[in-house]
């Protein structure tokens, strides 16, 4: 099945304010804010925060919120009050409450951190835009596209900030290939490539009703290659399939795909080619390449270390080195012969004899 | 037990006329040779030779002489007669013998290969040298040293050429090596570090008398290190113990040892670092290092593809990746984090906000 | 610009004897292949064959002729008289015409290699069916597919063979790929990706009148994606831009291209997605990756050695390693005190401690 | 010049309680280290510590402190007090001082960091020990091997627990190296080796006095042995040589050395081999392979992304790679040849003809 798709309704607005990308120096980027984790943080008054919905997600952004200096979380929600007692125990949070409405109100409270599952987040949004509260809210802005204008709207009139968490933007890897587009270090950009492959698929009831696997998964690989290009895409050639879970093949548009194929066009001529698969059962691959005019960029996956290791058929190649040293050398056998010949031939020294 | 040795001893003579070390680009070296083959084949009058000894390393050497422009087998000999006959119908040699010293005095032979056991060398290069053939003979030149000096004279005195065989001198990894140190590709040498390690320990029967693992293994890696530095070396530190195949444990001397590491040391201040094992399980192992006052030059092993296979804990990493979006992307969500509360402080727009 | 194709026109028919693929072990392929042609060489008679054309092409598959085992060439021809007796002479081949009619009805010729411009392949093609000729013939068969259908069905009332070189198929990466896919060492084929970048632009010649980047570059990509998925292509997807040299931009159809991106689906669900592009200014660029329901397998490019150099800013990393001790060990002194503090807490000794 | 030492001069107590080893898996162990540094910090009464020291290493081990959970700095010293205060100021530590000894009297303080110039560290210990303070110390214990003993003596007889900072052992990498050891993931050792490469040399005065390469930077180097080797060598082979700055070669000893390289034998047989140099252009160097009977685990060193960077004559590879199809596809063509004329001569189909 093929699918062309409309770019806007794929396409999640990551922030009301655009901001010129500024790149810094990621020499010691992930080291260097360790430092300044440190050694900033008493610096100001600290950004109180609240986080409505303490769920997977929810907890991720507690514990980034208590790393990252200058903010401070004041009060969390959760439709089952004893998870929202649990993560305000686990990360010191001193209030808590089962009303996501509280903790937007919360008079002491200068941001929202919405955590909360996608059908509530355009209502949240607006509510906290009523509150005069800055939103941060996890992707999406809403289910469709007439009222994920109108939560934007909504924030631009309360002149409130609106965030949408795509945090592959500030990973080191992918921010390392938007630095290099940025300094041309590999001149005009080209062709851009990505691809995301999930280490084993979602449950069905995840992927029943989660609009596809554009929507769920591939909308990170869109926003990268947009957030590389620079600019906004004026087409999307997408195909998708199904070879993992053959019980999703039955549910209705790209809700049966668990791998999809997409070229996306840039005005400027860029080419963006996006692969994604939820099932990689060699590890979450998360990789990003850019061609241009001078040269290339690819990232590589991540590690917790660096070891290799090489065994017996598992060396990480396809096949075993050449086996001895016969096949090893069999080319230095002959250049060997030649040298010598050589030498016979015109009564010179051999060359590489010393 | 740690050993030192005199370095003649264990240090064989490559060829006894001295040549400067003439870089070519290696760029395309090993296809230009293909084309080479092909294309000056016909050029000049054929050398002649004879080889000595059709087992192993004789066929080795009767198929590189069949690759290599320039030069054709005439007659080989072998004790087991038989054993010439397959060689020669294989390689369309016309004569075949059993007895060596038909090929040492045969008119039409130009230079004589010798590929027969060791303790016979000495004595066919002084007949090759007596008949004015020059010599290409397999390491060693002799079992002792006397004998290797007049070996040596015996060829120099008749004005014959000798020409040990060290392949790995002709290999293009090692070449290449050579190369950058000539071309000052990283500067001054300051260390030179070669590993060597066999895919699996040979027979009881060839170690025992084989001299030691020094002699029969550690000889190449050590001629690699000579001809890398430029130079002799002036001291060897050298230690050996037994770790695959107990067996061998009561031989005397360096034949008790399955691994050894060497410090060789030359005249100019470098130093190298050698170490060697007869028993390597993930293939054989053939790399060498090397570090200068500007840079570094490593080689790896040879693949016969390039292909890299990715499977479950088969990566060719110790671990696999980090397992999914909220480790990968740990440091991405504080990083984020820290960016929207920046810009709620400065009220200015979110970094890598697009 | 989108461009969809019919798969037809722009497919190559590779062979007209569907041959069910027997992988071999590649272990030591290319070198087995050496000792191959040494050994086997003098087998049987050899094929005897005429090659048309001396150009670039033409002289390559005389050099493969000449390593090949079993085959020999007895005539040459090429329309400068002058190119083909060069030809001759190099490779030994002991007739020369400026005629092509003279090599396809040369009584000694069994095969002829037709490596003339395109425009002329599908005469030739049937001209050699009329006269009993075997036929290897560059690619494309014709300029245009009543004529392609035209050629084949000549030869297979005549026949006689007909293949197309698309050499591709024959390199052992690519081939490595293949095999691992009959194997099923990646489990069942998902999605197919390849990228084929060339080193340089070729001349504004070449490009004008030859057919378009899908036809004249893109045509072994796609190509290898249906000799990986094993089957023909039901769709492909296919947008293109021009990136490099401008000048091109003003050529009709996909002749304005330099770049081009594809997403060829196949009837078993399989999708591939193939990037092309004229330049690439880190050398010619080959690749090719295969995800599977149990694993992935990827090539890289070729290089004529193994060495890495790693130098101030260039050690293939877009940056250096982390720059000393304080940010290389970060994490490392954070571990460590953590280490020390819970021996205290405990009365325990320190973990890793020795 | 070469050198054998005596062992325990060289050599360090890395703390005075051994204990087991004990492997964790450390899959995601630095992220899960974020996750727990945030989850269990509230749990227990911290560990209140005092740090002498506000130099380069004293501000790292603050930094550290400030990021472990379970403890927190009370008091800091430094001779000159400005630092002290600024010191104390960043990091939010309630009191500070010129004097160490108000460090080692504060009756709040649970253990002192010892992070002044090695002259004093004795001294400092034994202080410690008097006054019922655990003691972390930066090495070395002492600056003499007679000093460094009576330094342990006094924290084992009162009772206190005395850990010397060797950070390495708690680095990511060479832990992965130590945990394959102790899994026996490529079975029993046979050879260590490590290399360490500084960025650039220090200044002539860090060298003069500061005991030599073999005490001021390969003592990390020969711990690291001593950890993965899990025993206590028997003999150290070492010689050393000066190659970037000919300024300390009048130096007494081994300060005269700017590069070294070791053999350490082990009393199991093991052999660790020991490369340490003052320069290396191209970063930071840190790596370590250790080769067993049934695989070898190597590291790499750490960079702050993955990405690559792939340009004209940089990418990391001593060369290009071939430059076009007719030198990359050499052997295809070859391979291609052959299969046709296999199929000739057999009448059979094409291999690889699909």
């Amino acid at each position: 099945m093929m699918a062309r798709f409309g770019c806007v309704l794929v396409w999640l607005v990551a922030v009301n304010s655009a901001a010129a990308f500024a790149p810094t120096t990621t020499q010691n980027a992930a080291r260097s804010l360790a430092l300044r984790m440190t050694t900033e943080s008493a610096a100001k008054d600290p950004v109180k925060v609240g986080v409505i919905g303490c769920g997977r997600i929810g907890i991720v952004h507690l514990g980034a919120i208590n790393k990252a200096p200058g903010v401070i979380p004041v009060i969390v929600s959760n439709p089952t009050i004893s998870k929202a007692e649990n993560a305000a125990k686990t990360f010191g949070v001193p209030k808590f409450t089962s009303d996501a409405m509280e903790v937007i109100t919360d008079p002491e409270v200068d941001a929202v951190w919405i955590c909360s599952p996608s059908q509530y987040h355009a209502d949240q949004i607006k509510a906290c835009a009523a509150n005069g509260k800055h939103v941060f809210c996890e992707k999406p802005i809403a289910t469709d596209l007439a009222e994920t204008v109108e939560a934007i709207n909504a924030c631009n009139e309360a002149g409130v900030k609106l965030m949408i968490g795509l945090q592959r933007r500030f990973d080191p890897n992918f921010l390392r290939v938007k630095t290099a587009i940025q300094n041309k270090e590999v001149g005009n950009t080209i062709i851009i490539k990505t691809c995301s492959r999930d280490p084993s698929p979602p449950p069905y009831e995840y992927v029943k009703g989660g609009g596809g696997i554009f929507n769920d998964m591939a909308v990170h690989d869109l926003d990268m290659t947009r957030f590389l290009a620079g600019e906004d895409p004026i087409e999307i050639l997408a195909v998708g399939s199904c070879h993992i879970d053959k019980s999703i093949e039955d549910l209705p548009g790209s809700e049966a795909f668990d791998t999809a194929s997409c070229i996306v066009r840039y005005p400027g001529g860029v080419n963006a080619m996006v692969d994604v698969c939820r099932q990689s059962s060699y590890g979450y691959d998360q990789r990003a390449e850019v061609l241009g005019t001078s040269g290339m960029i690819a990232t590589d996956n991540v590690y917790p270390n660096t070891a290799k290791i090489y065994k017996k058929d598992f060396t990480g190649n396809a096949d075993m080195p050449f086996d001895f040293f016969l096949s090893r050398y069999f080319e230095a056998y002959v250049t060997e012969t030649e040298a010598f010949c050589k030498s016979l031939v015109e009564d010179s020294a051999v060359q590489h004899g010393y």
